[in-house]
């Protein structure tokens, strides 16, 4: 466990970024390489869903894996432990997002040539990553049950620039006021085009018809 | 419910931050007015949890409310149904946190030129707000159980300058994997001198304790 990698990334001063995103997506599609970026809330399960993605995922498909952290490399280890793939971590040094030259500097430092799959777990935080274009190719938001169903409503950019919403901890839903249809409206409300998943991260719910939609963007990609 | 006012806030190019809210606090000082800033991530109860509080507080201490929203006036309205204070919205036009400007141009919209207690809810979000002083006298952190124990090694800076932390959600502790004395053990290995307080908003647990908590602070702050 002492293999995990610690990339310190630096927010670049040049170019606008989002010429910067619009050229790393470029390289991407000719490498045929899929980056999802992951963003949600901290505590909302990013680390835990996408453990269980990539072990549906990772007989099919090489996968590298990068976790945005501020200041610990916690989320790097448990992926790493939980799925056998190759994780780094890439510290923000207390960014709170990350922009497309960090995340091109994430990719660089992953050990392979070729990956089909690149996961860009970003930091945990419903409002700064929305504002950066990372250069994936679809961004994936999840929301989870304790935070409310309002959440569409107070962070709008976030459901605006995601393509699809995963709402997970179903498990718990007795257990707060949450209204599940009322949350999917907010999330259309914000964006019309969001495909929606319910889960729940812990049994594994509803993760293979997620895992399944993710296979498919893949394929349409390296078309 | 139609008298919620809202005001557009915009963060100053001028002078440095810390200087301004240096400024700030010497003049809320001088006017006997404590100004306590709460932060958290989306969904983890400031606004339930400040209307519990203020409930507690208001025969004794005139309360403003100031609710820092993106893009809603949710928060405002709940605060002001919930315990007829005065609570304005301050809109941050898709900024991620408030500064000192931001807070003093929020404090001059309100009504009154007394308050003993102004309140203001920062954006959710446990990056940004905990780099910039707001002016604030305190800084009050909520961390909900479903989050998860280990958020204060994921965001250092948020708990270290938290002067006390609620845990808030107890209620569902059964439901989640969350060791509270290794959650307490994390908040105090980033700020040894932080109080903690168990809460939950939702059925008014531990509030008032920490109502008499900060009743003390602001005692202490108009001596």
């Amino acid at each position: 466990m002492d293999t995990i990698r610690i990339i310190e990334v630096k927010q670049s001063v040049f170019a606008s970024n989002d010429k910067r995103a619009a050229e790393l997506r470029n390289e991407l599609k000719e490498k045929k390489t899929f980056l999802l970026n992951v963003m949600s809330s901290p505590g909302s399960g990013k680390t835990t869903t996408l453990s269980r993605l990539i072990n549906l995922l990772k007989e099919e498909f090489k996968i590298g894996v990068m976790e945005a952290d501020i200041d610990s490399d916690v989320d790097a280890r448990t992926v790493s432990t939980n799925t056998g793939v190759e994780a780094i971590q890439l510290h923000t040094g207390g960014m709170c997002h990350l922009d497309a030259d960090m995340t091109r500097q994430g990719i660089e430092s992953l050990a392979d040539d070729h990956y089909d799959l690149i996961i860009l777990e970003n930091v945990g935080n419903l409002v700064c990553p929305a504002e950066f274009d990372t250069g994936a190719v679809k961004n994936m938001c999840i929301l989870s049950v304790p935070e409310g169903d309002d959440k569409p409503l107070k962070y709008p950019l976030m459901f605006e620039v995601a393509n699809f919403v995963l709402i997970n901890k179903i498990d718990v839903l007795p257990y707060f006021d949450f209204d599940m249809a009322k949350c999917k409206e907010n999330i259309r409300y914000r964006n019309p085009q969001a495909d929606i998943f319910e889960i729940c991260s812990k049994d594994g719910r509803g993760i293979e018809e997620v895992a399944e939609y993710i296979r498919q963007l893949i394929y349409d990609w390296k078309r």
